[in-house]
């Protein structure tokens, strides 16, 4: 670190006496100016830039052993809402520990999880918070992070052992699909996404273990596991209810199948198409789920809480707070009955 | 700049020799690994770490006039959908230019954003994005900023001069409302956000101009303008439906405003409760607005466009490819009817 050890950086006193005012008053304004006249903010954001002293902030994370402030955080999908709100309880946690968050979308693209999570590496993350894209873990282990914390939330990584926060998603979805169950369902369809996403394997997991202990057919026909988004869904749902044996309730694994489903429920409901009004229960809730054109059973839980608790893993790592062992917290999920 | 004039960074030849491979292996291992096989890619890491080769990436943006590679973003509510899909445009148009983004949440609070400026500031972004709180322009003025430059998106601040991007407010509120008078209402009752925030000002003005061409009374009692979530909005809503004498159409000015009175109204329908079925004009779509209860016309636009537009204003002038003069771009919205 030489590059630094030999480096002359400015003091906060020395932008003080250039500017002609406390160090206090110089801190006030670069936290934002409260309390401090305009002119007097000008002078000092003048003494500021003659000395340069802003660079001190890149520059301390030249330092050995001195954290860069910022997070990494990855996430999937920034389109659906529920990753805003992750985003949101990362972000708020992170705030009220004087960090900022680098935050990338993967797009479930495995080659764009690589590149964001390499390039925060290089700008020296103090941490990396990531909602991984799926199996590859070779880019994730400790000697690729040169030791960065990682923390992944809501899904797992086959073969890589790092504190995770998941949800209780085989627990939710064997009990929203118990529901149907007793009300009288047997013919129960299923909308999910990618078995090779770790949620859409746990959510089917959920599933079928509640059919085959009811001795419910599983029957493919009325398994669609590959839609990403709301038109692929809404056209999966299409499909199933076309079929000389339609389902009579679906359980649909993540909010972007219910809104799918919920569409082309809707339409047909609007353009008097026949065919089932099916019952569904939705992992996920979404907005207005309750004025939806058929009862939907809601499998809930709080995405800006799974957000903050990924945060306060990793900032027990950071601080160093954190027990040895990695560790694994699965969020509840709760389920709201029409 | 003598912090770094003396420094010696290590370079890629340099850690490629270490490592006994070509450069062209180190930089695709650290732009993610592909095609480079583990073991490999294990040794470019351990050659990256004992060199600091890493730490050019910050080392980079101690040289005078060399970007940081990161773009501040700052918007006011990550809960809301809209920024969710707005912070993914501009993620993606930084991606596109090989730049990250720093993303924060104000939370409509103007101390929380002199401090997100700042410390973005702090951390040397080549360049803000920022959908400003509301009307302090001091923390924003170029001399604040240290000529980073800024674009503002979706309002503007009064007295501050930079490039923005904003949305038709005006025209789509007044289309909006006039679609309400066209079908005969006159009785239209206003939800939206503070007057001091710029869409709801502007919003606002397009209602009360074609209330006011039509010669339909603007009443205060029907005027709601201070929701700045869902619960707010569902109450604001209860109140106007309870009136003696309720609005029978509503102008919503935005989309968290729609989501409250939807169920609202919503909840009456379901518990019977009598009072109006008012017809709804949304500014801002939502997720399901075809399902509502009543039919809802939206006013329409992109917010990852807006994201998008935001982004490449600023990258224009990162570019110096963007004339001298500021810019406003005010993107049209489209109105859709049930």
């Amino acid at each position: 670190m030489s590059t630094v050890r030999g480096a002359r950086q400015p003091t906060i006193k020395e932008v003080a006496s250039r500017a002609g005012v406390s160090p206090m008053t110089v801190s006030r304004t670069l936290a934002g100016g409260r309390n401090v006249r305009p002119d007097v903010q000008q002078r000092v954001m003048e003494a500021v830039r003659e000395l340069g002293y802003y660079r001190n902030e890149n520059a301390r994370s030249l330092r050995p052993g001195q954290p860069s402030g910022l997070i990494g955080v990855a996430i999937t999908n920034l389109a659906n809402p529920y990753y805003g709100l992750f985003a949101l309880g990362v972000e708020e946690v992170a705030a009220e520990h004087g960090r900022r968050i680098l935050l990338g979308n993967t797009g479930e693209d495995d080659a764009r999880e690589r590149q964001l999570v390499s390039d925060f590496i290089g700008r020296q993350v103090d941490g990396l918070i990531l909602v991984p894209t799926s199996g590859d873990a070779a880019h994730l282990r400790p000697e690729r992070l040169g030791d960065v914390p990682l923390v992944l939330a809501s899904r797992r990584v086959p073969g890589l052992e790092v504190d995770t926060v998941l949800l209780d998603d085989v627990g939710g979805a064997y009990r929203g699909t118990m529901a149907l169950l007793d009300a009288g369902h047997t013919r129960i369809g299923f909308l999910g996404n990618r078995s090779s996403v770790f949620t859409g394997e746990r959510r089917y997991r959920g599933y079928e273990r509640a059919m085959t202990e009811r001795g419910a057919p599983v029957d493919p026909a009325i398994i669609a596991r590959d839609q990403q988004d709301v038109d692929a869904a809404s056209r999966a749902a299409r499909a199933m209810f076309d079929l000389a044996e339609p389902p009579t309730a679906i359980f649909s694994a993540n909010n972007r199948n219910t809104i799918g489903a919920m569409r082309e429920i809707g339409r047909r409901i609007r353009e008097g198409v026949p065919g089932p009004r099916p019952a569904v229960v939705s992992f996920d809730d979404f907005e207005l789920s309750e004025l939806m054109p058929v009862p939907v059973t809601v499998i809930d839980h709080d995405a800006r809480l799974l957000g903050r608790e990924a945060a306060t893993l990793l900032f027990s790592r950071l601080d160093g707070t954190a027990e040895a062992r990695v560790r694994t917290v699965e969020l509840p999920v709760s389920i709201e009955f029409p």
